[in-house]
């Protein structure tokens, strides 16, 4: 099937794609929040079943968290199997009176659908799914196509690893395709090269027994909002590199063919700062922007919460302080390892009279990066080349894509990473939305690739 | 009228005290709510009627915030003026989570009143209300008395202070009596000799328009709450002392007695270690706890608050972090000029790529010093002297009483500072309660000093 009929396709179809889509959205699949585990296993189930109905043969694996969805359409034997990844969570939606539109109740404004998830991940999968449904119903797939979709990527953790070994076989590939990343910022078709890994952990400075009075105690009895305040900037040197001894431990340098292809996908500084609202500047000197999140590991602090946040003023030592801390990783880095050390800094340094908990963490994945040899690369970007107006580049993303990142060890696929987000999608944040000319490229990106393997 | 007969007054009368108390604690009077403005106003209406039903002139002058009560009863030719001094409004009862019942429906467990409020300052304040109605209604009150209740003790500014100015004249005073201070932790009776001045600000890190995704910008995008973390670490040294240039300017060192007469109220770490859970070791270094609270000033944070605060992770920068800072002082320091000074350090290093901003501030009140030649607190002393079993103490609270400290130039009178309030009392914090037997030496106290002169 040519792009051609793709697009004839996509033009008859799309008021009834966009209905679904919306359904899809409609799920508030939080998959973080305990009180949202029943509408994950909904929108899962939905997706279930959407699948059946598109011919292939679908199921629900159970995980020790949120259900899988694991699909799969047989192809003409000799032809290559592609494993499909998606998922179905998404982030929380607060603060939600930032929300222009509810949501969970998608919302259709200039060219865009408005809510969470609508382009991570529910868009960019859905887009892929239309594609499917397209040439299965031509008969035009002769590959073997297998969908993975999980619900538990926003958690950072991935405990349906163990699920995942049991059907080893079934998930077994040659290529592993994931729509979960973006373009860059000149809008050029982007093949993504690397994901960082991830690691999180919530920090919880304990005080006093409870809030006391700053007047009587000011002065005398420690303060974890002070305490963790220091603790938080021991973890970086003035120079903002990362002040953890052995965080850097086997940080692997990209080669120098990678940074040249990285130069060369570009970066604006005055743009970067125009959309965001704050220069790049953050992070380790000695790098440029897009070397440090491309390249060069992080560690963020995402909360930090203590003691009164009301109007006016309260006088009090707080009882408690607490963090939420994530590290992106570059290969090299285990982030088991990486996390240890962190704790490790943090331990060294509790302010006198202050007791240090770690109530929660995860290790979300390892960083994974693309062999550059791979022959995926050069098929996706010759249907890439097409798209126009700009030639496709290579890139590598900051986030994380905590399953992907382990799926090729343990399917045997070579990843490949072709999504068409913009940093205008808020992704984590409110008022997400996905362009629908983005969804439409999704569709035939992934429609074209399949078509032709 | 002598203390048997007080005790045999108060002994009569408990239960309609009691009964009376509640409902003045069942106001929500929460002063730096704006919810809350006609909660207060109800309160001081209730407070004005009760006391023109004792037999006092009491009116309600108003400020540009919350009414102001002023009642008078006059007394003999020739005896002294009396400014008695107490504050209706309360600290803002969160986390309610954390009440065992509710702080605006005052419960009576183990001789122990439960509400907001219940000691700080409604509860001292009634037992001297109570006791000046016994006196009244004896007809053995001979000094005149002069009752000055505000609603924004707890608000930390005095936007009052023009009104009382043109008040001056029906202000003057010879003595002003203010029962918001406690006992020292033996619980000896206590006339407390000084209090700390309070200022504060609210401190705004501003970053990204939006929550950005830590996984793309992480490395990248500046760090509010990062930032915010190495601005409030780079307040204090490594020893605890205010790194704030010009923090200390003026700062009056104690005399030699004064630190004799501190010293010899006690201070026991291990039994305040129990009560608060915390070692007594924050503040500076180089001074006991107890000093560091007397004579020493404090920079103190009193809340923080960036980004994501839930379960699990949601990986962002944030777009904003802010902290409530407030600073204790000691007589020589000018609460304007420590304000100025905090605020420039600040501006001094302020993270590239972040705005700066100071949404909030306020000016509480210079420290308070009681002159040791005072006449009043020889009388006091004997007064005290007599409820056992220790012998009265003379104390430096840590804490502030922001209008109590301009009363003395307002006024014309000394100041005498005399309460009862415990650390077991929970105030500014979650089940905050009065034993009842304090609130009975509240009023023997009042009852039998102003029955005394």
């Amino acid at each position: 099937m040519d792009r051609a009929r793709l697009e004839q396709e996509y033009a008859r179809c799309q008021d009834r794609f966009l209905a679904e889509w919306k359904d899809l959205l409609r799920f508030p699949s939080v998959s973080v929040d305990p009180a949202r585990a029943v509408d994950c296993r909904r929108c899962a189930e939905w997706l279930r079943s959407h699948l059946a109905a598109l011919g292939f043969s679908a199921e629900l694996p159970e995980t020790p968290s949120h259900p899988l969805v694991l699909a799969e359409a047989r192809g003409e034997p000799g032809r290559p199997t592609v494993l499909f990844y998606g998922h179905y969570d998404v982030q929380p939606a607060d603060p939600l009176e930032r929300w222009t539109t509810p949501p969970f109740e998608p919302a259709l404004r200039d060219g865009r659908l408005y809510a969470r998830g609508a382009q991570d991940n529910k868009g960019q999968l859905f887009a892929g799914l239309k594609a499917l449904e397209t040439l299965l119903a031509a008969r035009a797939l002769r590959c073997t196509v297998r969908v993975l979709l999980e619900g538990d990527e926003e958690t950072g953790h991935i405990p349906m690893l163990a699920v995942l070994g049991r059907e080893r076989e079934r998930l077994r590939a040659d290529v592993v395709l994931a729509c979960d990343t973006g373009t860059v910022e000149s809008g050029a078709p982007t093949i993504t090269m690397g994901v960082r890994g991830i690691a999180h952990l919530t920090v919880e400075l304990c005080g006093p027994q409870k809030d006391l009075h700053s007047g009587v105690h000011g002065g005398r009895a420690p303060n974890p909002a002070l305490g963790l305040a220091r603790l938080l900037a021991s973890l970086h040197d003035d120079r903002g590199r990362v002040a953890v001894a052995g965080f850097y431990d086997g940080v692997e340098a990209p080669s120098a063919d990678e940074r040249r292809l990285l130069a060369a996908a570009g970066f604006d500084a005055a743009r970067y700062e125009a959309q965001t609202g704050v220069p790049p500047t953050g992070g380790e000197a000695g790098y440029t922007p897009i070397e440090r999140t491309a390249f060069r590991p992080a560690l963020e602090v995402n909360g930090m919460h203590s003691g009164y946040g009301g109007a006016g003023s309260k006088t009090i030592i707080p009882a408690l302080a607490v963090a939420k801390l994530s590290a992106r990783l570059v290969p090299g880095q285990d982030p088991r390892r990486v996390l240890d050390h962190v704790k490790q800094h943090l331990r060294e340094r509790v302010p006198a009279g202050l007791r240090l908990e770690f109530p929660e963490e995860g290790i979300g994945g390892s960083a994974l990066r693309v062999r550059p040899e791979s022959p995926w690369v050069p098929r996706a970007r010759a249907v890439l080349a097409g798209f126009g107006p700009l030639p496709p580049v290579l890139w590598w993303e900051g986030a994380s894509l905590p399953l992907i990142s382990k799926l090729p060890a343990l399917t045997g696929g070579e990843p490949l990473l072709v999504g068409f987000g913009t940093e205008d999608d808020n992704i984590h944040a409110p008022n997400e939305s996905f362009a629908l000319d983005r969804f439409r490229q999704g569709y035939l990106f992934v429609g074209q690739f399949l078509a032709g393997i």
